[in-house]
């Protein structure tokens, strides 16, 4: 692709995220064909060397490294994609920025509030191009309901709610930490499901619905000990199991969250609805085409909640895909950022959410921790 | 209830739609006070004198008579409600009109059109008021279609789909025939599924849709062979277990049917959709407070199916009910068609369906049947 | 009816719920025969001549009283019913219960713990039956899923879960207090969504998972003035448009419960879920006749939550009503009730929930109000 | 990938099959690592040489031609993968065979059966690998259909029904033939929904329900003179607008199947629906990633459909992709049949459906057109 200017990648991480990251940039090529630049898979970087290896020639890297100090060092590469567990995140995205590298990070940005902020400081400083994947906003259905909230069909905003549930869990004899498992370590992951599953919630519903003033949470550990697989020792379980909190919204709205691994019959059941004085919406990840909208101005005999199913050609980037009512994938999410952030790159607007937006959500997170650390309302600095 | 005429009823038959109907009278005085006429329960009539009794004291009859023949000879009756099995509905219609009264008879009207034709001839000569209990009109959601439909909303029609599918007698264990069965007893019901579930579909059809030119059919019956309760003998099942047929409309619409007893899973599915140049409509019976209805006008990024909850004040018959958002059931649309055919009484209209109206709806039937027998099409005369 | 006997009402209040229970007494007669009481319609009472007379007969009462103090001193009166707004039902029931009458409530219970308190007492005192028509747990699909709960089917609980989302109010236009509005008046209401609309999810939540230990609330009025019908000025508007809140259970489960009057496109969406190690229950009033359950052990391949359409014989009260597939409405909770009431009557069990149950509810309600008052967890007493 | 023996393609056909196979191959190194075969996209061939140059760029071909007859002399290339009109098929798919190429074909395999059989001939006696793209088998929710079915939990069928309905023509605007719409033209596509979509339906039903015997059919072309894109003049439509037949199955199930371009509201709704007698089995390619199941066997409270939302890493090819709950979309179908073409290079089976297969469903094509221009039934050979 001779006219293309090329934005060279290394990624590091070959984990679940690694590979969601790797396919999103396989695709561009394939599905946006217009953007000025493409991606091209410099290196692969994880620490065993044999995996690394067979997951650089997976994804088409065109080399792999085992140091990410030695990847960042490397003059062929102009962007560090992170995709690491969240106890590396704030290191190598610093460093990254330092060696005038664009930084993207898997989410959450950091596991803390103090190692966002040095994460945010760097890239500001080192004037990076940078991006969190908080990929659910590029769904094209949560995309419509941005432009949908952002045309005023809502009118004032009464009720925001989200979920995001979970089974996978419950089972006492599920070990914590270690290979495939480091979100069940508190020090590795940062928090349980409140930085896995809802700062997801929360990056969107800021998104939508603007900033968070203040929350009162509760959390719980329902398995207070499990088997740690790098100590082989029963230990204290030290993430959240569920977590609760309501919140008021700069606006004047009322904002409620519930996340949980321990609701049987849920695989990853997102959720989210806004309620206006004009119209509602309504949102579900397991069913990812579709989103459900209520409009109070249709003609009363004939109202109701409006099944849309997102897949036509004058909705978010489905033009890049297949004919309506032919439905896309959870993975397609990750393939609109990559191409929204290439696109960036030609405009020179910040690819959102940026290190900057996603500290916001890294704020709410760890004042819901100490809510329900405490017991009391918290307000967002 | 001095300032109310009354309408003296002689009800025949006291199976479930016995229940049903005197239901619907005894609900008339507490949700329809309006009307200028009230339901007087003189008698029920079955020839088990100990279970007519009974059944006269559970639902607030005045009386009871074991022999229809007296019933009719009454003068304190007005209308006979024919409750009774299909064989006996032409007897006992036509002995009723030429007694001068009213009658209201259980759908089907008849078991073919040769009994159906009489019947017709009796009221229509006798000039009595007369109805068919094809109930499944005034359920609110399906009187909503019938005015989105009359209101232009749908524009030219291209499709009618309905079916309706139970699964109750799939075990080769059902006897036919004899208590609570004669609806598998051929001679008894004059058909299998075609005049006991396809009935309800057709009638729908030609009061949404207009009349049917042709049709073109197959019928099965999956157990070939039953023990027979009333001769305790295996014999030859005489009913179609299933029917399924196409057909033109004379809107020049195409209508597909289709019902059967074997459809493991759906206890009592009726359900229909129609098609429109504009819009489009879908209903179901096991969600039968809501109506879907999908309208092309609708700005096409949130364009979706409405999912219409039919419980609103401004919605067919719900003023008469509680509050919004509760849904009302099954037994409703009787008490509904009782609501409006005395409500005809007042105003002199006929009570639709009438007698002449079901006679087009055996007419299909029949000619569905044929069809199946010759295995071509066959037109509706 | 001869060999029943007779419970001998008199009823309170002409408005909603005066009709919910007329309809259930006049229902029982046809659909629960084998009882061994029936009751008999003595007298309705309301302080408007006109409108108490006219509903009377439209409910077959025999009498009216414009006083409720001279129904309680009538020697005819087994039981009275209150259907009054909520700032009468503790001077009512106490005066009932002295007159040694049986005392049956509409929800809540009062306005407050204080009142309540002495209703119990009274109650109690006098040994008369009662009841509090928290009539959402004989929905048959609720009362099915506390049948699974008790299976012990769900194993240890995790969470439970509840909103109420209604929208009729978000109209400011729409005045506080009055005729029919007296829910918006926080004087006579006691509170707003909190005593409405939560007391049903918490009489449901404590029925089917025990005992709520402490909450955390917050409230919400969206609109602060309205004008009062009463005195045709605008005044601060008293009552909780809408109100979240999270609690422990006893039983060591999270909850988190929700209501509003502010949800455009909810009429009455009542809904709740309940997950356990083994399986889940979920449930909406708007599509009451369903119970959506999910059970871990069916085979993994072919698990999914199943839509149970609970309108069988073998499921609760069912047998009362149809055949399978056709389903009922709202009012037949209260028809339940009402049976349930004459049944505890014959056996001598109480018939929950009793006042002292709902006293619970109300215990949580206020602890809830406080909560929210004063922004940190509340224990219930 | 040194040690992956290649399988080097040559495509025809630049539209929107090119792509969705396209795609497919360039999704096999990243999903299916383990085959021992890996496709080597050699060139990409269309008439146009500006646009076939352009998609080889976009889809990673090596080369383009734009004459297919040199295609297939390529010595480089290995198989012909047919991507053009129907009218096309055969001449191609023929000719790549006696040049002992191995032949994927989109489907339907040809326009007629006097096509079909010569392309079958053709294949057969130059025993090269062959498949008919009908994807929709390879929708994971529908593989698993196929093993619950063929795991016998259905027993003995009674039922099979399907649809696919789409309202992408209703505008009597809407030119016919010509530039991305050729399959209004039955001169280029052999028919209008019979061979587009129905030809799916027929295919999922065989393959699920085996052999059809006979067929009964209708068609309708609504409007009935559109304006070829061609020739600039209102002409004659030859298509098939809808089409609906019943049938009988080998196995003694009655089938029903209806397509239709003029159903509003429906963009691309396939549906089937099996009922068997102890099971039964729905799905919905707008909800692709579930399958309804309802199994008879169930504790009767407790059973009723299940929503098996087909992630799980235990369900059809669904250890490719991510994790439990994370849905995949349309185009995955077709990566599923490039893995399984591979695969089957391994193993020697045939992949499923070959050209004889796919002969089968156009031999029921063929007699449902037959059907409704005789207005009889006709049996399949």
């Amino acid at each position: 692709m001779a006219n293309k200017k090329e934005l060279r990648i290394g990624l590091i991480g070959c984990g679940f995220m690694g590979r969601t990251h790797s396919n999103a940039y396989n695709r561009i090529r394939n599905f946006f064909p217009e953007l000025a630049y493409i991606p091209v898979l410099k290196a692969a970087c994880a620490r065993n060397e044999e995996r690394v290896k067979a997951f650089a020639e997976q994804w088409n890297y065109e080399s792999y490294e085992t140091d990410w100090k030695k990847l960042i060092e490397r003059d062929d590469i102009d962007a560090i994609d992170i995709c690491t567990p969240n106890d590396t995140h704030a290191e190598i995205a610093i460093a990254a920025a330092q060696a005038g590298k664009m930084v993207l990070t898997e989410k959450p940005l950091a596991r803390n509030v103090e190692e966002a902020r040095k994460m945010v400081d760097a890239v500001e400083k080192a004037k990076v191009a940078n991006t969190v994947w908080y990929n659910y906003r590029r769904i094209p259905a949560v995309s419509l309901a941005k432009q949908i909230i952002d045309s005023g069909k809502l009118g004032k905003i009464f009720h925001y709610r989200a979920n995001f549930l979970q089974d996978w869990t419950i089972s006492a004899d599920l070990p914590q930490g270690g290979e495939g498992l480091w979100r069940m370590d508190a020090n590795v992951a940062g928090s349980g499901v409140t930085g896995d599953l809802l700062a997801h919630c929360i990056d969107t519903a800021i998104w939508l619905n603007g900033s968070i003033k203040d929350v009162n949470a509760v959390t719980e550990t329902f398995v207070k000990e499990r088997m740690h697989q790098l100590t082989g020792k029963v230990e204290k379980v030290g993430i959240d199991d569920a977590c609760i909190f309501h919140c008021h919204f700069a606006n004047g709205s009322l904002g409620l969250f519930e996340s949980t691994r321990y609701a049987r019959g849920h695989k990853a059941l997102y959720t989210f609805e806004i309620n206006g004085e004009h119209a509602s919406i309504k949102w579900d990840l397991h069913d990812l085409n579709r989103l459900e909208y209520f409009d109070h101005s249709d003609e009363s005999r004939v109202r109701g909640w409006r099944s849309i199913h997102v897949t036509d050609g004058d909705q978010p980037y489905m033009d890049h895909w297949w004919v309506p009512g032919l439905g896309i994938g959870y993975e397609h999410s990750f393939i609109h950022q990559a191409a929204d952030f290439l696109k960036s790159l030609e405009t020179g607007e910040p690819c959102s959410p940026t290190f900057r937006d996603a500290f916001e959500t890294q704020q709410v997170c760890e004042a819901v921790l100490e809510s329900a650390a405490s017991g009391s309302w918290k307000e967002i600095e």
